[in-house]
């Protein structure tokens, strides 16, 4: 049964494979999950993944698990693997049919570990495309990496061609958000631009880190309103993921972006002097 | 463990208190479901749920279940049940991490029926309230019973009052969509009107029907955009569920509403003579 690429999965602490039928991320999507990257044996960036982790349970009443006991059962199933990947994911807990959630719930705790099979190449650039299916405006779950991921797998499930890595996705209005599986990053006049995510979208730990890295280095930002010919038009465009840090983006569809950024660059020096 | 008004599950054709949990309906809410009325021991508008069902699978691209199946299965839950509330449910199934939809996905069933605890009261009229809580404008998504729920959990976590039947839910942009639980009509002027569900909400198996019972008895109807002051200027308000059927409303907020409307109660006479 187990290969050496086969997943490391616990469930409230117990070694398991699956999780109760009325549970409430099961039949409502009610819960949160993160995406940790693990580098030389320990989960990167793991105080920001915490904060968020928390932040999402509190803005959706769920209560906080403990991070300590998520730090443990993550050190359980990495089992001492130096790279990979784990997930977390915190639901409601089981509960009776219906949405009111139980007044004392008990969230379920997944952490699962997933060993590196792609080493990622840092020199990689992606090719990106343009997607179909728009993200909806809805402040109330903005920014949060909840559980309710239709719009991401009908996005993803646009293209299969391999050479595409990455699809950017626009909100119903046409303003520019993100990428399905990471977060969008302009420079335009030596600017670092950003769309906000205060109406849609994923606030990416990585995305957090390259902000505070911009601030670090005197970098100009502005985290704001991006339309879709304002991405045509900028110098450098890069995608952010807690799994890959930054990726510079080569194309998106047919247009083509200089190969070296000094913007782009500095940040991704910066970054990999961060311990993560 | 098993008590009277314990729920009786199965997940893919075999009693199971548990999915996998790599299930896609788990880990990204990538599934739909089902909540159908048992009465005098058969789902009623079993063909027009089964119609619902197979509908959102295309449109998400889940290979559709055999609809024989399912009944079978509701057939075994039910056990000889007269009266009750059956779920179906139906994700993708497991897969890699990850948003791309494995390409050869196995779908989970998951086929509940819940023995009645409250049997429904003909006579009854709801309490309504107006959710802050808004629905996103996602015509990709609109009119399907999907699994990604956040929205119908906040907002029904905004009130605990028992007086509370059901909370009203307008759009982000400000029209009147649905309620939590359960689809909208108005009658005006003599006229039955329903908020369209092109960019949002959850297209009703009993709306459908009170729609088409409309048709039937010459009652001339609209949907389309209902924005909030109509509503209380409505002459009748009423709402309709798989579970509940039609029913009126008493208030919404102060705003009480005449016991008696001759369009509600034909429709809720015809209704009854349908064998459903």
């Amino acid at each position: 049964m187990s290969s050496p690429d086969a997943p490391r999965i616990i469930v409230n602490g117990r070694e398991c494979a699956s999780v109760d039928v009325t549970d409430r991320g099961f039949s409502l999507g009610d819960g949160l999950f993160e995406t940790i990257a693990i580098r030389n044996g320990a989960p990167r960036f793991w105080q920001a993944h915490a904060e968020r982790l928390v932040d999402g349970c509190r803005r959706l009443a769920i209560p906080v698990p403990s991070i300590d006991e998520l730090a443990h059962e993550l050190e359980c199933v990495r089992d001492g693997s130096e790279s990979g990947t784990a997930r977390i994911t915190v639901s409601r807990g089981p509960g009776p049919r219906g949405y009111a959630p139980p007044p004392e719930p008990l969230p379920t705790r997944v952490v699962g570990f997933y060993p590196a099979t792609t080493p990622s190449n840092p020199a990689q650039r992606f090719s990106l495309r343009w997607c179909e299916t728009r993200l909806a405006l809805q402040p109330a779950l903005a920014g949060l990496k909840h559980l309710n991921r239709l719009e991401q797998v009908l996005a993803r499930s646009e293209w299969s061609d391999p050479a595409i890595d990455e699809g950017i996705m626009l909100a119903t209005d046409g303003r520019v958000v993100e990428c399905v599986m990471s977060n969008l990053f302009l420079v335009v006049d030596h600017t670092l631009v950003t769309p906000a995510l205060d109406e849609c979208g994923v606030s990416g730990v990585m995305r957090r880190q390259v902000l505070e890295a911009a601030t670090c280095l005197g970098i100009h930002t502005e985290v704001r309103r991006v339309e879709p010919p304002e991405v045509e038009r900028a110098s450098a465009v890069f995608v952010t993921s807690a799994l890959r840090g930054i990726v510079a983006v080569e194309r998106i569809g047919d247009l083509q972006y200089s190969s070296h950024d000094p913007v782009v660059q500095d940040l991704i020096d910066r970054l990999e002097t961060l311990d993560g």
